[in-house]
């Protein structure tokens, strides 16, 4: 696999590609105070080399999230506990489902677990709001994505008042508190808010209207939810000023431009497994005795009899690497 | 998205690419008393066109793979109950990893769930060996992928007599019983023994204990397995011939060549969906209602009121299509 991703790489690399120069996640970062009203929804921050560069680099940033994405599920599998994951928030049409086809279609299934979180069951709402949410948590070595999340229960719940003002109230606290805990667990929480306009929600709405093989994707209810623009605009702008931390900050991504914002996401996936440092597992046996059990079965896999091999494997195994 | 799906396809199918001229199932299935010892691992069914038009036929597939992939799931939002299960057995380094990565990872990982079963733990131990397999059958509208399956329950558990012989005679039979009700439930069931020689097997081991990075892939019980192959031959050979229905049949996929194994496996994906007959959801609203409302959003989204939307989509949602 590996000696294939290399070729791939160089005949693509053959022309420098543009980056972005600083880290993304300062750029994204929504200032105290600031409102999703006041984002340029078409801008690309830290991004002046154009659609077809920005593509070019999400591939190659692609590359490099697959092997991040390979050591991460090699240490899940030798013991370690850290994973990583993916918040997706953003109203109808913003783009949350092309980045998980994008983004994470480019690293390997195995290591991936997709959640999306729609209108709560009645048994999930028999229990806390953050009981469906902990069953869906990735485990070790994964990448997680919740395609909506928690934060509907701040969001449409503050919206259409399914929960009252108190309750919503405390939900931040538990959210703070629930997403703390699980940093401090090993998992570290990428949160993405894609904005949109108005403008270009009507465009994607209507693109989604006119074309019978994208009619399953509209529902009725996107239509209320637009009509409550500056209401959900308000519970978002409540919601990051109460839940961006230090451990789970939030990044606020303009999402006219899905090219831009699949590179954005790309871009912040690849900066949280870098800071993991990520090594690959040393091995916990005794690889040139191994290679030597191997290689005397190379003629003949039945060279060895299984009792033999059982007697070699106690040589091979250690028990301190 | 299919825009861009259509200019690639467009772009790459500038040269005519060969493909398969028969039903490749017909070519994978296992004849009555054969073993898995007589199949010529090398082979390439069907296929002579060689390596990179396999490639590049691949790729080719992938991509109406991907688009019935996303009318199965559009089928399972609307109401559909049809599903897709892939059940991948093999040795170790038989490739069922790469099979993966590389076929499944051309669809949308929304609509793929991938379960791999290792050596039960004791919670599935105390459950009835099909238990932890029903957990793990994917939804409606989604293909869902074992990697190792309810069948190492007739084959590890055979060549290593982890349940009397009597047990192991009955699970052949439920299984059968419990493929059947999985397929007349709506499931699609597409079963694959990948088959590589011994010295194969050598060559991938030997490979993965020469590079670091692939350590971790190793196992000291591989060395076990495999001095035992005969055993597991035999295993397989009964399992298969005992299993292989009308309506799930087995295909034996030579797999020396991943590049084969990974064209095959796509191949026989395509041809399940294909036989699915997949048409996109009509839609169950009133399309032209919804234009006339969304149109009137067009400039202000709050050109509605949320009362007003509440009116329109009564007359929106219908309760026949």
């Amino acid at each position: 696999m590996s000696s294939k991703k290399k070729s791939k790489k160089s005949t693509r690399s053959a022309e420098p590609t543009a980056a972005f120069d600083a880290p993304l996640a300062d750029l994204l970062r929504p200032e105290p105070g600031s409102s999703l009203a006041d984002v340029d929804t078409r801008a690309t921050p830290g991004w002046d080399a154009g659609r077809s560069a920005a593509e070019a680099r999400t591939l190659e940033l692609g590359e490099t999230l697959s092997e991040l994405q390979e050591r991460l599920f090699a240490e899940g599998r030798s013991g370690g506990t850290r994973s990583v994951l993916l918040v997706l928030q953003g109203l109808d049409t913003s783009g949350k489902g092309g980045i998980v086809r994008h983004v994470l279609g480019m690293v390997d299934p195995q290591g991936v677990t997709i959640r999306s979180f729609g209108v709560p069951t009645e048994k999930e709402r028999s229990h806390s709001f953050l009981w469906r949410i902990r069953r869906a948590l990735p485990s070790a070595g994964r990448i997680g994505v919740f395609d909506r999340s928690h934060y509907e229960d701040v969001l449409v719940a503050r919206v259409d008042a399914l929960a009252d003002p108190e309750t919503i109230e405390r939900r931040y606290r538990d959210i703070v508190r629930f997403e703390k805990k699980l940093a401090a667990a090993g998992t570290t929480i990428v949160k993405v808010a894609l904005v949109i306009s108005p403008a270009e929600q009507y465009e994607r709405l209507s693109k989604r209207l006119a074309r019978p093989d994208k009619h399953w994707k509209f529902a009725v209810s996107d239509l209320d939810t637009r009509a409550k623009w500056p209401r959900y605009t308000e519970a978002y702008d409540i919601a990051i000023e109460r839940t961006s931390t230090e451990t789970a900050p939030w990044h606020v991504v303009p999402a006219d431009r899905k090219w831009f914002a699949r590179l954005a996401v790309t871009q912040l996936l690849v900066d949280a497994l870098t800071g993991l440092d990520l090594a690959w597992p040393e091995a916990t046996f005794d690889v040139e005795a191994a290679i030597e059990a191997l290689d005397a079965t190379q003629d003949d896999p039945l060279a060895l009899t299984p009792a033999e091999i059982e007697e070699r494997a106690e040589q091979i195994e250690r028990t301190e690497s």
